[in-house]
C-alpha cells in the first residue's frame, strides 16, 4: 500500500473517523511500529511535515531517518537511458531500490519546479520512486499532490462542521501571493472534497487562474470571490500560481486577500489553510488571529493524519 | 517552566549539587522522558549544544526531533502586524504554536544578528518563541544569553574550586578574536556569578569594552588584566565584541591573548573556556593543553547541565 | 579498537562469516547497544554510509545523533600549534575530546581534498579524530579509505562465489567519469582482496592511472581491459582519478565503460560497483540491469558491515 494520493482512500468518512479516534489515544499502538524504520527523504523545506510525520512515527514506536536529500545525499538523474555525464550522480533507479533496502516505509517530499507543466504533472520525482522503490511510499507533498494535508483538512472539517446543517458548504478561495507557489495543496483538496458526501464545493479564483481540468472535472468554479463565500461553512485558502500560465504570477490582486468583510459574508465560517501563510497578503490579522481560525487544529491535524496512514501501511506489511 | 535566563535559577548551590548527582547516575530518570519529545530548533551553527542537549534528552527517555529552522524550514517574520509579502513565509506567531504541538519542551539556539542591538537586546527569536510557544522553552544560546553555558560554568567551578578557600576569586577576561563575537557567553556568565555567594568576581576587558550595564550591574571591573589576575582561582576567558560599539571589532590586542606568564600571576588558577576556542589568538596552547585547563570537562558538564533543565520541566509537565 | 583501515580485521573469512551469521537475524543484539551513543559526523555527502550504519546501530538498540559538521558545526584546524587567527574556528584537539563524551563511538566521513596528496594521504581528519579522541573511531569513508564498503564487497562477494571453482577471479577495473573522484573505495578494494585467500585478484586501468604502490605492493596489474575480464567471476568497477598527477581527470575514454561485450569475456561474472554510479559512462544500462548486476545486494551488505564493526566495538567498551 502507498499513499500517494488522496484517492487511495476508499472511504474517507471512515478514515476520518480512524484518525479521530488515533487523536483520542496517539499512543496506543506503541508496538505496531517496534523496529520498523520510517525513511524521510527531503528534496524541499518543511516545518510541519517534517515534524508532524516524524511525530507520529515515534508514537507507532517506529524509527525514524530523516534526509535532506539535495544537500546531504547525490543529485538524482530520473531519465531512463540516460548518459549520465554532467550533473546527477545516481539515477532514480539504484537509489529507490538502496533506501528501500534500509527503510520498511519511504516518506519523500518533493515540489513541483514550475518549469517544466508535463514534467510537474507526470510526478517525476516520487513516481520514480514509486517505480523502483520495493517498499510503501508515502507522499510527503509531491509536484502536484499533498494528500496528508488533505486528510488533515478532512480531519478538522469533521470536528468544526456545523451540527445541525445537512450540507455545510465549502469554498476553496485563491489568494495572493508574491511568489510562485506549486498547485499542490490546492490539487489535493479539490480531489479530497470530490470525495466528500453531503458537502457543497465551490473553487473561486480570478479568472485565467483555473487549475488543472483534469484535477477540478466538474467542481463548480465561481469567478466572483464575495458570491462564493455567501453563507459558506468553511473557507479554505491558498495560493498557487497559474496553471495555464505555468507557474507565473499573473495576478497579485490584494481584492482577493480574504478580510473580516469577507468573512462576514459566511454563515459564520471557518477559516482553514495550510500554513505557512503570509499574513496581510493571503488573509488579514485579523481574520487570522479571529476566533473562527482553525489553522492551528489543522497543522495539530496533520500528526493523526500521517499516523493513521503510517498505521494503515504497518499493518500491511 | 522555561529556560531563557540563569536567573530561572531559584538556588544555584542547589542545582548545582542536583546536576553533580544527575552526572553519577545520569540514567536513573529514564523513564521521566518516555513518550515526551524534544524539539531542537537551530538558527545558527552548534557543536556541544546540539550533542549535549540531545544527550541529556535522550538520557531521560526523550524523543529527539533536531531541525534546522534556517534552511529545513521556512523564513520567519517576528513583526506584529507585517504585511508579508517580501522575504519571511511564516508568522512566529504561527510557528510556534505549531511547533508546540509536535514537541513538549522546544530548545532554540538563534544567535545575534550584531547589528541592531536593540533588536539583538529584545530578544526577538527567543522572545517571539515564548510569547506563542504553548510549551516550556530552553535556550540554547539566544541573542545575549546562553543559560545551559553558564550552569555548566558553575557546575565545573564546584567541582574544580580549592577546597580550603573561604572565597575563591573568579575572573572573567575578554581576549581577542578576529570575527565579532555576541555577548551571549559573557552575559549569562555575568549574571551566574551574581548568583555566587561566596566568590569573589572581576571583570576585565580593554576600555571601551563594557557589557551592557543592565548585566554587570556593579560588578567589579579592572580595566588591567595583569592585576585582576592576580590570586585568581578560575580565569574563565571569552571574546564578546564591542557593547557600545556594537558588534564592531574594535580591539584585537595581542597583549590580551592568555598566556602561561598571565597565568603565573593566578592562585594555579583553572583556564575555563566555553569552546570553541581559537588557540594562540584567545589562549596559547600551552595553557589550552596544561593541566589547569578545565575546557573539556566544562564541556562534558553541558550534558549535565541540560539534563537538570530538562528534567525539572519534565517534572512539571 | 578502531575500525580506521580493512587491515583491522584479523579474520576476514571469519569476520564474513559473522556478518552473514547477523543478516539473518539482525535484531539479536538488540541490547548490546542500549544507552550507547553512536555520533555519526559527516564532512560529505552520503546516502548508503548515512542510512545504513544508522541502520545497523539501531538494529543494536542504539541512539543515534547525525551531524553534518561542515554547516551545522565550526571550521575545523588539523595543524598542531597554529595561530587560529583565519578561518577555522574551532581545533581538532577540543573537537575530538568534546565529542567523546558525549557519544560512545564517533563515526566518521571526511572525503579527501584531492589537491594536497601528502594531507590526503596523511589522513589528516580521520587522524586527528583519532588522535584525540578517546572512543572508538569508525570510518565511514576517509581520505584514501572506505572499509565499510570493502567488508560489504567481501560479505557479498561469499554470498555469489561460484560454489564449484577453487580460486574465483576478481577483477577490479577503472571505468571513466566526468569528475575527479577519491581513490578511496578502490584503495580499500585492493587491501581487502590482498587479504583473501583463494582468489585470484587482477587491477585493470589504463596506463598512468596507477594507484599508490603503498597500497596495490604486489598486485596484479593488467592495463588490457579485455584480457582482464578473461574468466572474471567478480568485476568491480570504480572510477578513481589519477593518483599520479594527483586529483585530475587526464583520461575519460569510453572504451573502458562497461558493456555487455566486456562482461561477456567473462566467467559468467557477477557485475559490482559501491554506487552511486553514473549510467551509460561508468558502464551500460544493460549490464547493471542484468541479472548478473550485485549492486543492490551490495548495498544492501552496508548494513551488516556496519553492524559487525559497531557490535565488535560495543563488545569491547
Amino acid at each position: 500500500m502507498n499513499y500517494i494520493s488522496i484517492k487511495e482512500i476508499n472511504s474517507l468518512s471512515k478514515w476520518v473517523k480512524q484518525a479521530i479516534k488515533i487523536k483520542k489515544n496517539p499512543l496506543k499502538n506503541q508496538s505496531l511500529g517496534k523496529n520498523k524504520t520510517l525513511g524521510m527523504l527531503f528534496f524541499n523545506p518543511s516545518l510541519r511535515t517534517r515534524l508532524s510525520t516524524q511525530k507520529a512515527a515515534m508514537n507507532l514506536g517506529m524509527n525514524v531517518m530523516v534526509m535532506n536529500f539535495t544537500n546531504e545525499g547525490w543529485t538524482l538523474e530520473f531519465e531512463d537511458g540516460a548518459v549520465m555525464n554532467s550533473g546527477a550522480s545516481e539515477h532514480i533507479k539504484e537509489a529507490a531500490e538502496v533506501v528501500s533496502q534500509y527503510c520498511d516505509i519511504i516518506a519523500i517530499r518533493a515540489f513541483a519546479g514550475l518549469v517544466d507543466k508535463e514534467k510537474d504533472y507526470q510526478e517525476t520525482v516520487i513516481s520514480g520512486f514509486l517505480k523502483y522503490a520495493t517498499v510503501p511510499i508515502v507522499n510527503m507533498e509531491s509536484a502536484i499532490r499533498h494528500p496528508l494535508q488533505s486528510l488533515a483538512d478532512a480531519i478538522t472539517m469533521e470536528e468544526f462542521k456545523p451540527r445541525h446543517k445537512n450540507k455545510p458548504k465549502v469554498v476553496l478561495s485563491w489568494a495572493p501571493h508574491p511568489k510562485a507557489l506549486p498547485q499542490a495543496v490546492a490539487n489535493s483538496f479539490v480531489e479530497m472534497m470530490q470525495m466528500q458526501k453531503d458537502m457543497d464545493f465551490v473553487i473561486t479564483h480570478p479568472e485565467g487562474y483555473e487549475l488543472s481540468p483534469e484535477i477540478t472535472q466538474d467542481c463548480k468554479i465561481e469567478y466572483d470571490q464575495n458570491k462564493a463565500f455567501e453563507n459558506a461553512d468553511f473557507v479554505y485558502v491558498k495560493n498557487w500560481s497559474n496553471f495555464n500560465d505555468y507557474g507565473k504570477v499573473t495576478n497579485s490582486d490584494p481584492n482577493w486577500t480574504v478580510t473580516a468583510e469577507k468573512m462576514a459574508l459566511t454563515n459564520n465560517g471557518k477559516f482553514m489553510h495550510c500554513l505557512p501563510v503570509r499574513r496581510n497578503v493571503i488573509v488579514s490579522d485579523e481574520v487570522l488571529d479571529g476566533e473562527n481560525s482553525i489553522v492551528i487544529e489543522q497543522a495539530n491535524n496533520r500528526t493523526y493524519s500521517a499516523q493513521l496512514v503510517l498505521q494503515k501501511i504497518l499493518k500491511k506489511i
